[in-house]
């Protein structure tokens, strides 16, 4: 059916200008940890979350609007704020009705990318609010590029499966003639059965586990639905959609 | 063993740039066809192939050298050259002695890139050449990056597949921690047993099968070992290495 919307998959940040998107839902995809971290913190209560590029705008914006301080830089705490970007930092006893100003090396860098490439519908999307994410999806019916946010703009595959999650889910709602999105959802459906061991394989997987220690970051980024909520761009802000 | 040298894929040719050249074996990897189509020429005896990148400069250089001005844009044979982009065009009757001077759409536009970023040690890959590849690369023990050159800087499945028949071969003699790496010889692998079936999953084979035809070109380019030769790149010319 040729009226079906069009759906790519964007597999690094130096990839995005490629697509076109105008009038088009961006999902901005960066497992490990920043979107994922984004679903628990709205789904604890958060009232929004503000992505920003810099460190010092983290710094900067937090203190105006009275908000936290956090993210990471090369996977991890910044210097000069207060939390990391860690999914089990923000638990509803602490992230309740509270404002995340948040800041990290690829997926905060690649949302706003994507807002200077005119995309005007912008959400982002885990493992932990995949359901969320698609059910918006194919209310929206529009034109979609699923946008990994990789690793300083190199291809990481754990952004690439949850892109092949979401295409495995809705695809048939969907006019897809993409290589990426296929690879995707080839390597999803391959391994969907037990993503936390096929996880070991991955560059980030050593990164975060062998340097930092964060398994139980790994094992909540990798659990479907286990945060499902809609971040939604508006303003400047992630609110709950 | 740390001593190992490093081998990286890269996706595609605006990926290329976030991977280091230098005293760097860069395989420059166009399956569907100018890699393919080089390994068939250089194996049926042409004395070289000499890239360039515009359809006028193939002219000229044709005519400079006495050569066969030869290329295509957008798959299909370009204006003003005499010969289009088929490996099958190729026939040892025909190249023997001659110099093809080849444009294409993605091939030939990556080997300059890489020539920009410093490569000096590049030799071009396709299915029919893969073992020649393959000792090269475990002859010279050196870094290096397999350069995928997609499909207008898009990311493309058949270039990932051949990347991935390279991993899979000499794996054991290389330091790899990249998820491009990974991905592809894990879609090489699970697909080997029949490429051709697999490849009609695949954008470019639409694009080549049924919108021109070429079913004979697409199953030639998966061939491995068909036309086994080394191309090497020395002073502005491929030649049988």
């Amino acid at each position: 059916m040729n009226d079906k919307p069009t759906l790519y998959t964007s597999l690094s940040p130096a990839l995005i200008h490629l697509y076109d998107l105008q009038d088009t839902v961006v999902v901005i995809i960066d497992v490990f940890r920043a979107t994922s971290t984004i679903a628990a913190a709205l789904h604890n209560g958060a009232g929004s979350v503000i992505p920003v590029d810099s460190v010092s705008e983290a710094i900067k914006i937090s203190k105006e609007v009275g908000g936290i301080a956090a993210g990471e830089r090369d996977g991890k705490l910044a210097e000069g704020l207060s939390h990391g970007n860690s999914p089990m930092e923000y638990k509803r006893e602490f992230i309740e009705d509270k404002v995340l100003v948040l800041t990290t090396t690829n997926g905060t860098r690649l949302l706003h990318m994507a807002l200077e490439l005119g995309a005007d519908d912008i959400v982002t999307g885990s493992f932990p609010n995949l359901s969320s994410v698609c059910n918006y999806l194919l209310q929206q019916k529009k034109n979609t590029v699923l946008a990994c946010a990789g690793w300083k703009d190199k291809f990481n595959l754990e952004d690439t499966l949850f892109a092949g999650a979401v295409i495995n889910r809705i695809k048939d709602h969907f006019s897809i003639h993409c290589d990426s999105s296929f690879m995707a959802e080839y390597m999803y459906t391959h391994n969907k059965a037990d993503l936390l061991s096929f996880a070991k394989n991955l560059t980030h997987y050593h990164r975060l586990v062998n340097r930092f220690g964060y398994i139980d970051d790994i094992a909540f980024c990798l659990e479907e639905d286990s945060a499902d909520v809609l971040p939604l761009y508006k303003d400047g802000h992630l609110v709950a959609g």
